[in-house]
């Protein structure tokens, strides 16, 4: 064993899981019971099991700090800068997923005194360099808007080309042009049609799609 | 300090560097002097000092076992599961590097036994699961030929379309239509004309490129 000579850091996982609440991007903190940074806001994640895989570790801390389960996860980037933890060495793997609003309730677990979703324009400080993390993570997601299908995990289905429009442009923070919009969806071919809305006021009603499942939708991409 | 509640895996840094030579892809590795897997193939390496970035353990371990140096490196993806090293938890953070084939030249250095060259489809067998490591590194420089800006750092500038054809053709494993290529390229204004080729021979010379460096030209995707 190379254990003496060698030495040996510490290493988290941390997870940033995005939503999207009430036309706004939201990002999923818990608040630190326990120094450093205790009473601060923070991305779930913690300390690694000698014997776990690193995305178990994500899943877990994830469950045991806010209750959410059963998420996709990606792996988004690892900061290890000497210094950015007080306690010594750390090094954090951060992991990215998506989250539908219909399943984004949360229960705070033992290891954090509160969870809850904030909005990405209104975040409270945060402990550690996690605000940088936070920064990755929505640059990923940004570039994910190039290929749409990858964002069916944010995405309640079915829905309308409108409620696929309101979704790039919360994310993006800025208004796109809505048929240029429905001409470039249509085109990428990653939608398919699933019926017609239901409508108790007058108008025509809308149609309704999902994303296509397979492969080639999912590497299609459109330029906004 | 948690040192005592929480355990301390051994980290590593690998780095995965490509260089395009003799039209193959071509791979640097080296062969390790010290158990385990002693006298095997080996991405280059190493453990990471407990006051160093991740980046800086790359370059060092880089340039101590194989004398190059002076390359830039993007993070390709932390593997992390336990068992993918008997010595214990070792998680190892992966770069990826593109280096010019007249930039190739090697000295091995003390901590590897050999260093060398390697064609990507003439492989030696590989210590660890650098052979995983290897397939994702593959796969984030056939994404790259997408982004044909991106690929500076492979070629020798100036260049010919007829050479970055070629360029393509070697990491694809496929031949491309020469017409369209050219086509695609242009299209996609990524190149800047800057000469004409110097020939001995009869015939039309060449127009010679080389990339745009502006944010705008490397984010240009081109579909082949």
């Amino acid at each position: 064993m190379p254990g003496d000579e060698y030495p040996r850091p510490l290493v988290t996982v941390d997870v940033v899981i995005f939503t999207l609440h009430e036309e706004a991007l939201q990002v999923l903190l818990v608040r630190r019971k326990n120094p450093p940074y205790a009473g601060m806001w923070a991305i779930p994640g913690g300390f690694i099991e000698i014997d776990e895989p690193l995305e178990t570790t994500a899943l877990r801390e994830l469950e045991e700090e806010t209750g959410v389960c059963d998420v996709h996860l990606e792996q988004l980037y690892t900061f290890g800068d000497p210094g950015r933890d007080r306690r010594g060495r750390v090094i954090t793997v951060a992991y990215l997923a998506l989250l539908p609003a219909d399943r984004a309730a949360i229960r705070p677990g033992d290891d954090a005194a509160e969870a809850r979703w904030w909005p990405m324009n209104a975040l409270p400080p945060l402990a550690f360099d996690h605000d940088r993390i936070l920064a990755c993570a929505r640059e990923r997601l940004r570039s994910k808007l190039e290929y749409p299908a990858t964002l069916a995990a944010l995405l309640p289905e079915p829905f309308t080309l409108n409620q696929l429009r309101a979704t790039y442009e919360t994310i993006l923070g800025e208004k796109l042009e809505r048929i240029r919009f429905r001409r470039l969806m249509i085109a990428a071919r990653v939608l398919r049609e699933v019926g017609i809305e239901h409508r108790t006021v007058r108008g025509r009603p809308a149609k309704l799609y999902r994303f296509r499942e397979d492969a080639e939708a999912k590497a299609r991409r459109i330029l906004l």
